[in-house]
């Protein structure tokens, strides 16, 4: 439970006596957290998940939003079973010490450091090789999915090299161009992105099917398709929100579970990158709701993950972000109340309502469509103020902080942050990843694991 | 290295070049993150450290702020080599969802949740039996070592009981007259609060003088004793933040080690209780700088902590944080910068500087006596309006907004935040504490390994 009246008289008697001890010394009982697996069973497959910006706040936040209120604790979320470890995220950037996606994303993809906007490239701006490119180079299948466009920074520093990040269209023609012994080399890939991959000059869905691929554009298309290697583009650039998504766009979940249905045909296993990443995009804009989606969003794929991790027994599942965004805190203006509620009442993000009213759409019956709370008339007040002046940001910001204050929610930047960020772990030797680490020694140890051995660090 | 202009020119090409494997499929390289111990060794003593406030965006600043610029990547802190696990820290208050430091302390003491304010009771005010208590009845030494009055909220639930934190003369005089056997149930008492055990109607120092305790005052007289029961109260209230701090003043390493000698004639094995107290009272200014100055204080207690239980071998040593305060992110503003020289460059905390500026020092030259930078004319003018004024507080939060924007930290609340905070373990059996736990779970299993059992959680 957390965040609601708590009384105890609707709890049994026995939950309000203390606990019990094992009956005898050195007895073990129901110990509530699991251990880092240590077993030393081969790993044939590697799923590496990224929550995009998941700092601590994030995975907290949301472990409390999906708690059931009606029992006496928290419910553990699907990954906090799993946390091992945490891990360092600054960059060698020469003017910021905070990481961007690009440097982090290298660091975990290649096992090095590097400067912010790199993309699988070190401080000289020469390639290095990635896990996924290692993968291959094993006779493993890969994939890469994402709900940014899946030629972004994360994605990207897996499955492309440039110098900087930006440079869309050249990742995107890395995708195809780039091989490793004369194959393609990343089998799935699943994101936004049609902008960047169907252009004027150049048209790598064509190009991608000429080679054998599937492309598919829609949810249906992706879940009737059953080849193995495959190129899913559901939006021009970044996917919605998982609460603004029609059902034209396949979920975070889906496309895990469709790669999952692919690489794992491999006799010689898979290396797959899922990324949410509009976790972060939540965080760059202070938005809660959004935020909230998207952890939902992730934690779903996360399950499809551990699920086909636990029948397989040979798939070692790592998952972390690459830095925290936004400074998001639970907690502002000195009150001691976090509340998910009010999050939970939203059916929509703010930026979708901001998009309704600056087109025109009624505010009071926009928010009343979408916000199932009673808001108050200065909150739905300040937010005609803003569409008043017609700026759809602006818009945005208000009715994002109606959440804010509701829900206690602050936040310090709309850029990232460089605190330690968690590492769950599940599998055969997940104990190596546990405690702390730096962003570069998990990537040496994932592409260890790939080569059948474990990484002797330099740190 | 953090946030400086990175030369790779300077080091070695080594570090450029890639990572290496080892040589045989599972062989075992130097690994970075220490395990968990799960060796069963028979636990004699336990240390529980607690950071007050210390949420991870602490844990990690203070990271960067120790690191050597020199070498290309991060030094760990004292505390990264023994990061097991995280822990849940909300509480059961009916109105406030995020803990205070009286609610967590009590789960940690008695492994129960409770309500905020609650001092070693349950959410029907009924007296719960703490890990110190449990400690003194098996024979133990225990002790309690503190930054704060040593009656404050989180020592004071290891050691008394009270509905209310703020009945500081109870619970002041709860650790004289409660008992356990019919004797004093605490051995070493150590921290501030003169004004509360010196009371005109009542003189606690001379009272444990009668029943044999030495009573110290200085840091001199503290080092000079040898009493195996001793009260030590170095300030009225909470004690000055270490960089503050007079020769008067113990540190709290030393508070610590003086602890341990007294705790550790006991061949029956000792509980202790230390607390870096101030970290969360900065925390609550929003001054990074005396987070810092207290990390710091808090590091090197934890270090002897650690030296103890690894010469002896029979010692478990727990280090967490009640909760998180502030808010403080490491970033601020869309800067991707935090940078820990400004924090450095101070030899005194801002209310420190504040203070003498308040009793008429001149604004320029308190700056630049206690601040090791060269400051803009519009910084030392911000600090000139506020003293203007005449109001402490403001020209503290001016001198604070300084270190803030120069370092890139940003802060939320002047209370605390409900993320999770960290756990650290080091000892036999610590790895019974790995993974996630809510705060009166870590409560429960302290006292079962004072129990010399395992605890079954109820969650």
């Amino acid at each position: 439970m957390f965040n609601k009246k708590f009384s105890k008289k609707l709890l049994p008697v026995a939950i309000m006596s203390t606990f019990i001890f094992g009956s005898t010394a050195g007895s073990f009982g129901n110990e509530a957290a699991a251990k880092p697996d240590t077993s030393k069973s081969e790993i044939k497959n590697v799923i590496f998940l990224i929550g995009d910006g998941m700092g601590t706040s994030y995975t907290s936040a949301y472990r409390y939003l999906k708690d059931d209120p009606s029992t006496p604790y928290t419910e553990n979320s699907a990954f906090d079973e799993h946390l091992i470890g945490m891990q360092e995220t600054y960059s060698w950037d020469e003017e910021e010490s905070i990481t961007d996606s690009a440097a982090a994303a290298t660091s975990m993809a290649a096992g090095i450091k590097t400067y912010n906007n790199a993309i699988a490239v070190d401080m000289e701006k020469n390639e290095v090789k990635t896990a996924l490119e290692l993968a291959k180079e094993k006779g493993k299948s890969t994939g890469l999915v994402a709900t940014s466009q899946v030629n972004h920074a994360t994605p990207a520093s897996f499955g492309s090299h440039d110098e900087s990040r930006h440079n869309y269209n050249d990742i995107a023609d890395d995708y195809f161009d780039e091989k490793v012994n004369g194959e393609h080399k990343i089998d799935v890939i699943l994101g936004g992105g049609t902008s960047y991959f169907d252009r004027e000059d150049r048209d790598l869905t064509e190009e991608f099917q000429q080679d054998g691929y599937s492309y598919v554009d829609t949810r249906e298309e992706l879940l009737n398709d059953d080849n193995e290697q495959i190129l899913g583009l559901f939006a021009p650039k970044g996917m919605d929100k998982m609460i603004d998504r029609t059902e034209e766009s396949p979920s975070l979940k889906e496309m895990t579970s469709t790669a999952l249905d692919r690489l794992s045909k491999n006799q010689d296993g898979f290396f797959l990158m899922v990324e949410g990443s509009q976790i972060d995009w939540a965080g760059h804009d202070n938005d809660v709701v959004a935020a909230m989606s998207d952890m939902q969003d992730f934690e779903e794929a996360y399950q499809e993950a551990i699920e086909f991790a636990k029948k397989d027994k040979h798939t070692l599942v790592i998952t972390t972000a690459d830095h925290s965004t936004g400074g998001m805190a639970m907690g502002r203006d000195g009150e001691y109340k976090w509340d998910p509620e009010p999050i939970k009442a939203a059916k929509r993000t703010p930026d979708f309502m901001a998009a309704e009213i600056a087109d025109g759409a009624d505010v009071e019956e926009t928010l009343s469509s979408y916000i199932e709370l009673e808001l108050k008339q200065e909150e739905i007040q300040s937010v005609k103020d803003a569409a008043d002046e017609g700026n759809t940001t602006e818009i945005d910001n208000a009715i994002e902080h109606i959440f804010d204050v509701r829900s206690g929610t602050g936040w310090t930047t709309g850029g990232h942050t460089g605190e330690d960020v968690i590492v769950y772990g599940y599998g055969p030797q997940s104990d190596q990843f546990a405690g702390l680490h730096d962003n570069h020694e998990i990537g040496q140890k994932v592409m260890a694991v790939l080569e059948g051995k474990r990484a002797i660090l330099k740190k």
